[in-house]
């Protein structure tokens, strides 16, 4: 299966650029980025020298790398509004897209105009997209031509608290999301304010209170409990390079601990990234950086009825690059865990 | 003014020590810590060094320093249980003591026993103890023998929400508070898991759901409510050294952004401590680290009807000595910020 | 005295506002800064919030600020090149200037133009400027028009090597100086390059082999000597906000390590600033930041008949603004230490 | 092949199990540790949860290790003297050993006993051992039954300077190595010295002038000079987790750039995990975290005559567990990259 990865040069592209380096089941031939365009992979990503030091970026428009025969599999690392593009021209063109932006993972155009501040660039090709969550998305998903992938704090969020709110055992109303991010959630910067000195020793909430992830967010708790849920979400960014801690206080309505862990069970004892912890231990970022990983827990507070959830993910792959390619493996029929750990 | 720090090996009183031995109107008499007796204040505390050369730590024990003729005040920044042993020799010889422990903060013995996991060491005391939030507290605590100074965690969520709470424009109900606190917050530590390696590039919550702050944070915030106030509260571990970003989460019950700030301007237009920023800016540890201030935002998710208030302060001053500072210069009648920024 | 800041928007002129602001024999009449001309000082710095509200950033051309009478000294914190010309102007208003850039550091302008790529600005005033290490500098300094402050680097490296090299006790060849900065010895950046996720968890030199300390330090050295020295100073970015370690490798000619600690107690035992380590302790930059310290210790190593010497100051307050005030304070003379600690 | 890992709960020990863990080639059929006997591998070790979950940590003692059919070559990550008692018993067994502790690096038991501070545990043994680097180590020494690992810092200043060495094109005096290494170089630790708060925001050198890993190093130079050399190396302790950035200073004797980077090309064109910089870069150790790299680059400066020689490594990859596995790639004749990066 040959890949393409378009806007590679990001740091969500870099990690998809070295997991698909390394995958067994695919071929690298393209990896483009206009501001990189001719430079070696290796100079731009030097963590990969000695390993594409051959391979160029490429500056190819979307209908240049649509007509290309040498690629079966396109993944977008692009900013919203700029995916919606090159995903038309590859689509049509036959191709596969796996998406890492938001122009298609909110299903309803108003709301993602209300979110995203412009009117969707390609409603018709959005009826065609396919919003996976690889442990949660109903199987029939594989048929879709293009698959979005979920934003990186959505899954820290969603992987907890989906199973919960299918089977009714949590509130739909007061629920609570703080996350605590790593910088590299931000992209590359060249601000001052994501600058060395201003982001160590740091830490602040952001984004409150309408993070464009939120549409995501309460559009699948929204499915999931059969009538609309409105979420508190605050984004809080963190000292550090990568990974995300979020924790979810949630009104139980009466159910138990065991209930809880029931439910995550049932949706993840067989799947290899979702990691249940006792309610004696709490997810550390640490531990899920450089893996596909959720690790989740929760306990109940009886005093105040909340369960209190916690969870931890790498934001860069489970987050964004490591799902995508789950995503592919999943869709090709492959072991969902090859090229990822 | 003479002034004993009692206990002051730890990160707390390493900052008494530096603000006090630059304080204009007090003389630093002694410097107790058990194991660090005998050994020059600056070579515990090299930031020191050429300040405080030649007073050297002693070990005296709570009667000896009760017998001192040359001690007025002692500031004790010892473990709560250890704290009330020395209060009660100090307070029996005259003296006056600002407690930075949890042993005098709570009023009610039962609830000190439920989260502290001790009978509490001196109930008459307590009696006798007052809990001083600067800027809150009713005038007339300066008569007291023993005051309580509030714990880290408690003055960043206590100093925005108790104004509220008084004026009855929050509910009393749903309100979740997620902090996340620099690793001085754990005290100088010598366990693997506060070794730098396993801290640097981690975020994780701990402490969940009934950490002890909580019992001084809801006696508090129920005696401004008029009724019994039980709140969600997620201490979170940062990579960093100092500082506390908190954002609470409340039902505005249908109070308006505007109603929040007028109460907040009511309560601290005139206090130099606190720095009200507008709705469009947050609060930043690194803004404050160094100072006693705690700055407070807020902003109005009209989705949600909730509103959603930060703040920040450094644990070390405004949330441990630099308020104990502040507690003296007021009882003394001097200018609140004397030897404080 | 009345003090003016001149280019006061980056981290250097950050800790002079700082620092003259609570210097309790000085008045701030003037803060400037281009960019943030009309700012409140403490929208700038918000470290300030609550003590510099009232006072606004300034955009006085160099013409309109000699011209004000209610400026005594200006400290200048502004580019190489750039203070020259505001020089020109407060000199001949017969103001006096203390300048942190380099422009009056090094007294031969061929040098200057060799190491900085561009001619002196202004030769004239070169020659009656003043290069003055607090506690090295020769009596009479003082009645000089302008002072000009060591760079960070050269103070790390020429507190501990100068009065070793006046007593000949060590060679004038083979000499190394290894040092790591904190990445606000960079200033304020908005390049990529300084963007936090890319200085974090990362280590590297840079500015071999020529950086343009070389100039000041080997003419300092050189003096020192009698004859011209040539060093190997490589400077290495570390993640870290603030603070330089210096490691200096010498060849000690047979001199012994108690002649080495002589020679520091003949320079340095009255000198509040200058903290002599025993052989044993490493200087650590931990316990200089914030302080106007510098730390010095030295070993010799009897297989290689080396010297290594090593230091740690904070490049802000000893390696810039403190270092600044430390001269106002001679200058003028107050306590060596007013203001500083 | 079966792999035993013996001494596994370190950080260099959890690089083993994570590397050969998914390796293709080899087995993992033991991992040991006497403090962690009992524990699932990934609860010691949280990053493997998911894939290490069944796996136990054994106490095997040496001769239970060596009786035992299913493993063929035992990793050892002991601190030195501990090694040597299992190596012994493993060799007489008939089992190879790869061993990354000091115990076999140095040929010469005296200058082990000088810089270890005990005699050689096993002279017999070091007789029969083999000090790989598998760059440059002559060919014919796989026949040997045990092979001892480089250290990390001595990997990271032989890899470039045994070439020119050997060359005779730099001096065999005046060599000057610092070192800025991660924290993970110290272990894992429960001192406070080494706690988050210490570590995190310092730079101090540390270990001078005599660090234990010099013996090993100017055992090879010599080795390569064909005379003793003798070098000053000063190691400092950096606030990041893992990698070791040097900078080397070494007189060219007339020797130029070219020549240089001549010899390295021939050293090491054909190696896929020595990467040549040219001049103008520096080696940074955020590219080569991860990985089994070492970057070099190196200018010459015309005004001291000495070249400035910069590296950067992995101090846990390349500079332990990823080259112990490049050793029995080679040595078993696998593509010397398999399971590393």
């Amino acid at each position: 299966m040959n890949i393409a990865i378009v806007g590679a040069s990001g740091y969500g592209g870099e990690i998809l650029v070295k997991l698909l380096a390394a995958h067994p089941k695919v071929t690298l031939k393209a990896v483009t980025s206009r501001s990189k365009a001719g430079q070696a992979v290796s100079a731009v990503i030097p963590a990969l020298r000695g390993v594409l030091d051959k391979m160029l970026f490429e500056n190819s428009d979307p209908a240049e790398l649509a007509a290309r025969e040498d690629i079966d599999v396109a993944f977008l690392s692009l900013p919203h509004g700029a995916a919606a593009e090159y995903a038309r021209h590859l689509v049509d063109a036959g191709k596969k897209v796996i998406d890492l932006s938001a122009d298609f993972r909110i299903s309803d155009p108003a709301v993602y105009e209300e979110f995203y501040g412009a009117a969707h660039p390609d409603v018709e090709l959005l009826g065609r997209a396919q919003y996976v969550m690889p442990e949660l998305s109903a199987d029939g998903w594989q048929s879709k031509d293009l698959f979005a992938c979920p934003g990186c704090y959505p899954t820290s969020i969603l992987v907890p608290l989906l199973p919960l709110m299918r089977a009714g055992i949590i509130s739909k109303e007061h629920i609570v999301a703080n996350s605590f991010s790593g910088t590299s959630g931000a992209g590359k910067q060249s601000k001052e304010a994501f600058s060395f000195c201003e982001v160590n020793e740091s830490a602040k909430a952001y984004g409150v209170p309408k993070h464009r992830h939120l549409s995501e967010m309460e559009e699948q708790l929204s499915l999931a409990a059969g009538e609309e849920v409105v979420i508190q979400f605050n984004p809080h960014l963190a000292p550090m390079n990568r990974g995300i801690a979020t924790t979810i206080t949630v009104p139980s309505q009466g159910s138990t601990i065991e209930q809880l862990y029931a439910e995550w069970e049932k949706a993840y004892s067989d799947k290899p990234f979702i990691c249940i912890l006792p309610p004696s231990e709490r997810p550390d970022t640490k531990y899920v950086v450089g893996t596909n990983r959720v690790d989740v827990s929760a306990v109940k507070d009886e005093r105040t009825g909340n369960f209190v959830i916690t969870s931890a993910e790498d934001n860069l792959v489970k987050g964004a690059g490591g799902q995508a390619i789950q995503i592919l493996n999943i869709w090709q029929g492959w072991d969902e865990t090859t090229g990822l750990i």
